[in-house]
């Protein structure tokens, strides 16, 4: 077992009802004092990658349905992006529109109201691998 | 804080100076029996997303020299992908060569022989934003 911090917070308002119907909102991720130094840069990306902690799921399902797709077959947690997961870690990229000082104002993030952020990455196209190749149910 | 636990492990048996000095290796990402249902259907995607944790490193640095970028300056751990940061969270795509149950045959991990693996996602090519632009100093 490892143990884990948050960096930062997503801050938008939105009732969680809201980010569900919606499906992503535009957000301000609050990045706390102690860590501000390590944004540095980070406005220099386009979008970037957030890590965070889905505080209010734990279930542990191993087997799930995709819910944004119709028809799509039970498969097991790892190969969707279900929120209900063994640890409930989301992997997001989401358009970065500005930087003032220790707030990071983004776009389309799925992430309810004060949703603890663990890291931000910056997001190069390097990480897309050519030629990748999803299910058609895949969310 | 939130505690975080391993649902599998990184598997190759290549020593970490030898993962330094070839970048990437060929691994089997080895998941734990009470989680092999979880990986039902993940056969089917080209690429994985796994989300390790570093636990060789637990450096907090907030700013960071990008090493293999030759000339980079000086800037915030969360514009970098350095392995030193808060959380020690790796978020790797890798190619997913086969599955045989539980283990996963991969290819292209830049991850130390026995790393923890605390969640492994589909990757789907609708994770790349269009137009996505990064520093020249981005490794």
């Amino acid at each position: 077992m490892y143990s884990v911090v948050p960096i930062g917070h997503v801050r938008h308002g939105y009732s969680d009802d809201e980010v569900k119907r919606r499906g992503a909102v535009d957000a301000v991720i609050e990045v706390l004092p102690e860590f501000e130094a390590g944004l540095a840069g980070v406005e220099e990306y386009s979008h970037i990658i957030m890590v965070a902690y889905l505080h209010k799921f734990r279930g542990r399902p191993l087997v799930v349905r995709p819910k944004r797709v119709q028809g799509a077959p039970e498969v097991g947690v790892f190969a969707t992006d279900s929120p209900d997961r063994p640890n409930p870690i989301a992997v997001t990229v989401a358009r970065l529109v500005r930087r003032e000082g220790r707030l990071l104002y983004v776009e389309g993030v799925d992430l309810f109201d004060g949703t603890p952020v663990l890291d931000i990455k910056g997001f190069s196209p390097k990480r897309c691998p050519e030629g990748a190749r999803a299910p058609w149910w895949a969310d």
